[in-house]
């Protein structure tokens, strides 16, 4: 367990400044971890993630087993080897992923059977091929296998997921500590905090998931799936009275800039999201004004930066005309632009979040922060 | 004048090792020159070119005309500073896209009548015209407006075309003196030989361009457009013998590594072609023992890099079997990383026969270098 250590150097209300070290070096929370689903952050170098401060990543079990494959990976050394990121690398155990596969998937006390999205060739998951898996790839936390449900569920479905996850947790735990040897870089079990948005549920998950073991850390998943902010935020306030404080809190899958900064005030230590990258391969620009799209017409002259005050690689270098140029005409490096932008912004916007704690002047910040982003003057989606 | 010098360091045979001054910089010589058509090498950022060591990139008056429209990038400070380049930039002039343009241009002495590839809207470029478009873009060296036809026209036809360029090439350079002024970066005008395959239609243009004027460098068109590799070389050496040696020659459109070991070995000292980025694209790879195509299933195990003996970025990071899955995966950084190896395969091409004219040595190394890349032991597509 030495290998893994949190400490939380400072906290103002529920919002903390910490520092998680792992086998791969130590981040700085809270952090936004980039998704590098397929063994890549989309569109990006890990050149780019160092350059911006991005310390830790995340891979997935589902799709790195789907392809090229768990074991090859492991046989090339490893998910850090193989994809070149030498820092901390987090795997999501795929739960989420065969979860959306509506029609085409089987649930059993045992496991999930499912049919692969790329060829329709039938695999299963169990709580220990999943932590088979996790360890072929090597990362420096793994997931739990969890039964993940849409954020509207009532409460016995809801109900049924939790005891289930709770279930393939300690299988998940008797798996990973008979996979776990010497030999190999130390890896991490997060379990994950199911309920949907029923807050005994939640609580009682949090209760006895804690009661279960001494985790490292703790995943709070099943939220930005379909339920309100409100209930997410309420959420996060049950389930942050409940977990232990001197440990790291992974609100799993969110999210937007609005959302980390008010998981942050929710005692979230860190968090990922396809949305930086999805979003700028698609045109849309973060900016601490609320969003742009940058293939509006009204950017064709602009000689601003994406965000006149974002300091990241792209808005250094380019304007926004140049950057609406280049996704007007399909052009490769654009797709590159925008989600290094987006990703720095989220990663900038939880270092100046860090700032404040530890400045202790995060309720003004964040209350700032917030007014000033919905206002978006920018807005132009 | 002053802004351009071209001093030929040392020659071996026709060889040359030179340095090619701008008002941006100085461009050791032979050199490849990476090409942006649209403001962007295709999927590089202008970093990545930084770090390999290329000096000089293309830009295109046809592709940059309609979109975004040269007047736009001169109104935002001109090409190098819309697309983020302090290096030296050389123009083309359109004259190879508008004729290949078969059934939608029609040509005249004044110009040619041509709809756009992407909207098809109405447009003239004369030499006049395109001299505007490449001042309003500001390139270091912008070519003139030249009439391009097919490598394998009769005598006739490329008697014709040459006449006509000829022609145009003293209207492009009455337009580009009435268009320089003192206040703007200087740019050079280069004329461009053309006259098919024919040796002599090749030696009177090259004889008459020399007579019309001081130019600071020439362009060889024309070639690689069709003929064959002996009608190029057998060309080549036609041009080398007329041109002045203390000026820069330009091979344009040209080429595939074994293109330009056979061009040094004739005098030239620029090339220029889209090849190492489309072919990247498409998942070919240069080598030193010829191509591969990294889509194949022999890689997927493979731990080596691309080419064993190559420097750059993508080589010394990551091996075969990673960029294998990024292509099959269809990541983007796939593109990147191939493009970028083989642009810096030609970069670092030219730069070790430079070395190899400067110790002497250029006639054994690039027998050596060719009989090692056609004996292509990896070729696998």
């Amino acid at each position: 367990m030495s290998a893994f250590e949190f400490q939380v150097e400072q906290s103002r209300g529920r919002a903390r400044a910490g520092r998680f070290v792992t086998p791969h070096g130590a981040v700085d929370t809270p952090a936004f971890m980039a998704v590098g689903t397929l063994a890549t952050v989309k569109a990006l170098d890990p050149e780019d993630l160092h350059a911006m401060g991005a310390r830790m990543i995340l891979g997935n079990a589902y799709h790195l087993h789907l392809r090229p494959g768990d074991e090859l990976i492991r046989a090339l050394g490893g998910l850090h080897a193989f994809m070149g990121w030498d820092g901390p690398i987090l795997t999501d155990s795929g739960g989420f992923q065969v979860f959306s596969l509506e029609g085409l998937r089987t649930v059993s006390e045992d496991g999930v059977e499912f049919r692969s999205h790329l060829d329709g060739s039938l695999h299963t998951f169990t709580p220990e091929s999943v932590m088979q898996i996790e360890h072929n790839l090597g990362a420096d936390v793994i997931m739990q296998f969890d039964h993940v449900i849409p954020g509207q569920s009532d409460e016995s479905a809801a109900g049924d997921a939790s005891e289930r996850s709770l279930r393939w947790l300690e299988r998940c735990a008797a798996a990973h500590a008979r996979l776990s040897t010497d030999d190999r870089s130390p890896q991490a079990l997060f379990p994950i905090v199911q309920g949907g948005i029923h807050a005994h549920l939640r609580r009682d998950a949090a209760r006895r998931i804690t009661q279960l073991g001494d985790w490292v850390g703790f995943g709070i998943g099943g939220l930005s799936v379909g339920e309100s902010k409100p209930d997410m935020y309420r959420i996060l306030e049950v389930v942050d009275g409940e977990l232990p404080e001197d440990r790291p809190r992974y609100l799993m899958g969110v999210g937007f800039p609005e959302d980390l900064v008010e998981g942050v005030l929710r005692g979230v230590d860190l968090f990922d999201c396809v949305a930086p990258t999805r979003m700028g391969r698609n045109g849309a620009a973060f900016t601490r004004d609320g969003r742009l799209n940058i293939k509006r017409a009204e950017f064709r002259t602009d000689r601003r930066p994406l965000d006149e005050e974002c300091d990241c690689s792209a808005c250094r270098r380019f304007t926004r005309a140049y950057v609406r140029h280049l996704f007007v005409s399909d052009e490769i490096l654009g797709l590159r632009l925008l989600s290094l932008h987006n990703v720095h912004f989220l990663v900038r916007l939880m270092r100046d979040a860090r700032d404040a704690i530890r400045a202790g002047t995060i309720v003004a910040w964040s209350r700032d922060w917030l007014a000033r982003y919905h206002t978006r003057p920018v807005t132009t989606e």
